[in-house]
């Protein structure tokens, strides 16, 4: 119904359907509100539709980055149901929707829920795009198959946690096995990861190493073609409160907005999810931000 | 999109296509999320999204009345955009559409928003059931045409205020010039509205009034056709706080479910609305409250 | 200024100045933020503002007693400031003015801030009516000299607490002091409170003692000059949760105002306090239920 | 440490070592903080924290009953782990634990968290219990062996949800399985349900139905031995709002109260749990509450 | 009342009489407590009052610039009633109120409520400051005459929106009418607006062009006579979230801060008003913010 | 209790008996939730709990500064009762405490509460590091005894406040009085606060002299026992809002940190507080970083 008199409907962006019908749409949203495996503070369930409702309150045009991201066709699927039996069938859930998306030509963005639904999103992603190796530490070998560009504040290298390999704690550990990973942000790690990260030379990043690199250096450390996790306790809590484990000496809208705009430059993207939006937590312009990174991160992967 | 992996959408009730769809359905539920009038505390424009995302954590059969209203198929439109330069053309936006859904064959049920957007709804319907006479205080005329049940703990009978006669203190005014009102709930008024419903006799009800008369007697004073118009205030504050003007006082869940019980089976509704829930000044309860209600009233209204 | 342009000024009832300035006023306001010695969650500092801010989203015209109570003139003071220093200094400073005000002739309105407060404000009240004695247990006595109506769901009755003889759990002890109390809605005591009702056999009530007398009781158990002391806790939680020590099992908005007009019809109400508002720890309605509450009460004490 | 500078430790009624060592404590409070089965609003576990914080805002003299519950001992143990992978085993790890303590001779007492947690702690204390038969149908042979006294808004009788038969939907038909179940509090079932009561003629009432037959028939209905599982969406929401699946038309606080009072003078109450406050949905004073609905229940089952 | 017993009033800044009645006080504080035309997150008609009382929190020697502003005397008017009928009433009742008091010799700071408010107040003051141009490319004529200096997230440039010429989202558009806008803080535009922005030449600043060109460059652009329109959206969400249309990628206070204090000492400021704050989206730190924003240039504007 | 099926108990960082019993911990934990001088937004006394429940989301290894800091021991104690009765006798059984810990050869950390605390503590560190003069403008004389290093937005420099000499706004004026101190991060001050610093020439330093000057000048102004007393408002709002008197312009995590380490580098940390906390006025991530900044100083003060 393109009826004026009513408010456009409630998918990512508020898009009349010329602009978000799934046939006419090279990306599409993949909502996954799933957050069972938390350990701390809990409701990242409710992030994706607090993103989805935020970014209907958004200028289409993106002044930053000079372009109208929308043209490409957006479009929002319902959300995936949570298996409540076990974490790693839902991350198969994920994995295998994600990949049909991906075999139907569709671009495919994720919104957690919890970081641990990345698995299968980045696993549908890296299965598409075999590399000559996955180790993480030969880095010279990245220029062919896909590489992992992740955001987060904390190491995620964990094996299994609370009796689960799934656990959100163990995210980075898992995508490691699939692609090699590029990590920026970190500042909470227990000495065992922090040991894994030194004996393996991973190329994980502070904030304060990342200021000092530069984001040439970051981009540099790529493949070719790069799929993103970005799991939103990497930013500064005082732009991004709505957590369920923040910490403080995060990073700045302005160094993440830079550093995606120099891999969109030199790489190609190829896929992104946006995770661990808690909204009772924080302020509702944690939303806004998130949905803003979304609509950015879209505009700059597809555009000309 | 009807794969068993995915939640069912965002619809009222959450609802599969097959009793969703426009054409299917007989029921369609018309959000006005519209607060512009308020003169106290505001955020109604948020209770239709409240209730649409409360009404689908709710079982679709009714145990209460023994029913499962959605069989007869529930269709949801998207929002009314506001018209912020005028309340009155707001009230003719909110009119024009009831009236083209119903003369398209629908049972419109109206969700606020303030209860102002009552006054359209109301009037969409009174047109199409002409009756002899509208003066209020002719009960005896009150077999023909359509009469309007209104719950409210507020008299809502000035003739302007705020500058507007179409101000939310003004509903039940603007409502009295299309069809007889019989209100229930009523606790507050100004002085020159206790003395308008005393000179014009309006059958306007106290709670104890109420409870003293009972359910069929209320019901008697209506014409067999019966618009419904619910403004939430009319609920106690113990059940319902999440209001911009609750007052003490108030209605019980099993007392106002009687009496729609008893009006259903006496008289024919057609049609109703469900206004004034502002979701930020109470608990998630009252949007879940207020979503039964909206659904037990399909249920009733429309029963074999 | 009277100018219809602007809003009518933020004090009690939001009255214009011919019904609130001081000198035209029978009624005042005083305000006490004050919750130095709360044992349990803490805010009923701000339970003045809250309570004068709803004030101003209420009828002028109390439909339930059919009584315009403002037209005695409210003036609403500023809010009394803390002494930080000690808690019987504060007690003290209440006294001091609420005096001061009683003999300038004004009916007295304190709003609390803690329950503590009261003392002040009986024991000013009570050295102006004394009587023959204030042993709490000659009943028989209260014919002559003040009385005090307690709502209350704890005894409030330890000697001392938490090393001071000012802290809130004392109040009524304090009271029973200076007059004899008759308190209802007890439900919350140690066993050594309740050892002392029942050895002095002092007139305190359940909500289920004092349905089964009815108010006619309770009002009989007073001498002709009342002092009304309301600790809102006395309430159920369902009707007002914003307490810092709430308990299940309260009394109701109809049973409560009965007792009232009961009690106004017989007796002379020479003052009271309305306290223990804790506006963070529930919804803005309950802020409402004790504007009204202290609108009617004024309305009964003082009405023709 | 029992200086009198410090506050009490902060476990359940804050009660000193005396009172509270696990060697000299007849009651266990079991903390189980764990909602991963949820499938509307999330929270409850946080449940366990807020009880506990709240029954230190509490007399230990429960004037109510004319009791001290606290003489017995009460030892509140830490919260039990979730285990992320698989409610299932996370149900047995609760049977195991609450086997173990009733073995050593401790009445057992658990706090969700989600309801599901219940079937552990019922099926734990049903396997002591043998009976000749646990049809739940042949109510006469209800004499020996254990019976289970629910309190549910909800039937909780499908066979599986969301993919796991140990959902917080499938609670009582999981419980069914050891023990006969009579309910009280049912509002809220899909069709399916509905008829499964029907056909085997289940003891599930509705708050109007428990009205007309009166706490000594419901508590007729129970063999001599009983164990208590509480879902607190049975209460009313006006009385406890903070819940994932409110709904309105339920039990009150003194209906409550008085069925408790009744089966504890007819028969054995060998272990109760209460679980699915959530507190970030209500205020404060629903975890109130729920403490003192847990302490009396202590003082009830244990008295001499 | 200057007894030392009492809080200082709930005016601005909580002054006594001798500094804040109307006839000793230079300033004037206009409280416009509208947000009518809102098409998002609603709330900003709590601003006024919630910087009101915020203001009462705050020392009144401001250490930042060694200066006690409230010694010019600060009169704090009533709340401007809403207009509902008509956002262009209400704006040129704004426009009517703050002409008279600049007829009287005040200094006009006008509170928000929505940015629309401010085109009244702008009016007021461009048509008693009339230059020989206002078209706004023609800097160079900008030394006679008034201009404005706006802080925004926004553009604000369309000429009208939900049917309204008077939205929110056409402020600067409206005052660009009578006089030339100097704008800061640009982050957020429709692909229209910014083609009219180039177009015009309109100089309209990001955060990172005005961070380019520094505060001396910014301040050249004005006239001599300057009045400054505050939306608080201007600023960094992470340091003011209580907006409703928050935007990552803001100025920062001491920017903010440093290029208030340079055009204060470079030019005559003639009045200015502080828009959008929108009280619960965000924590109390935000309204503080925004009282010693507005302290902090009273004591800019006005000093010796 | 260490059965992995349960959560480690709630301590501070969560920490199992071998690493947090009193006898095996260097450092102590002294939980003071006291806020009764508050004179403005209150809530700190709720600031220790959620500081301790934050720790336990917390990693014990902390890669920023590449310690383990719970390997000391850190012991928590249970809270400390208020005195209700006056603050002077609060502030005097704080230091009773500490001393008895000092002596007891522990490190003590204590938690507000309001600021006032400190002074206890900082006097019962600074009688048993006595110096050859405490004069605090004497600074070549601060090689012995001990000095104070104090965040503070505040000078807290007032004589007595509300009637009291140990309200909040005087904390740092006791101070002085046993001990020199040099504050970090004054943007809040009377005038008569800023005369004194002037005239005695204190070693008070806004954030943009502290900017200036840079860490080893502020460490160099230090004695070489240094006792360390956070006022959590010297943080900038934007990181830490959930405060009582919180003002724009503030420090920043990452300065805050980098001087510690500076003074941790070149003195000898002997005690320290983290105060103000004020949990219902922000978010959850405000509670994070003061726990964290607890344990980071922790680590710092007691690194082989």
């Amino acid at each position: 119904m393109s009826d004026p008199r009513f408010y456009p409907p409630r998918n990512f962006a508020a898009l009349p359907p010329e602009h978000s019908d799934y046939a006419r749409s090279r990306v599409v949203i993949l909502p996954v509100p799933y957050d069972s495996t938390a350990s701390g503070w809990v409701g990242s369930r409710e992030g994706p539709a607090a993103i989805i409702e935020a970014s209907g309150n958004m200028e289409l045009y993106d002044i930053g980055i000079g372009a109208e991201p929308y043209l490409v066709g957006i479009h929002t699927l319902p959300e995936v149901a949570p298996h409540t039996g076990d974490p790693q069938a839902m991350v198969e859930r994920v994995e295998q929707i994600a990949g049909e998306l991906i075999d139907g030509g569709k671009f495919v963005v994720t919104l957690g829920g919890e970081h641990t639904m990345a698995v299968g999103a980045a696993r549908a992603h890296a299965r598409r795009y075999p590399g000559p190796s996955t180790a993480p530490t030969e880095v010279g070998a990245l220029r062919t198959g896909l590489s992992v560009l992740a955001f987060d504040a904390h190491a995620d290298l964990r094996d299994s946690y609370l009796d689960s390999a799934y656990n959100h704690a163990c995210t980075l550990r898992r995508i490691l096995e699939v692609a090699p990973v590029v990590q920026v942000g970190l500042r909470s790690a227990e000495r065992e990861e922090h040991d894994y990260i030194r004996s393996k030379t991973l190329p994980f990043h502070s904030p304060q190493e990342f200021r000092r690199l530069g984001p040439d250096a970051i981009a540099g450390l790529l493949s070719d073609s790069v799929y993103i996790t970005i799991d939103l306790d990497a930013f500064d809590p005082s732009q991004l409160s709505a957590l369920g484990t923040p910490g403080p000496g995060g990073l700045l809208w302005d160094e993440v907005s830079e550093l995606l705009e120099t891999v969109a430059r030199q790489k190609r993207i190829v896929g992104f999810d946006v995770t661990e939006l808690c909204p009772p937590l924080g302020p509702r312009a944690n939303a806004q931000l998130a949905a803003k990174l979304t609509y950015r991160l879209i505009g700059l992967a597809l555009r000309e």
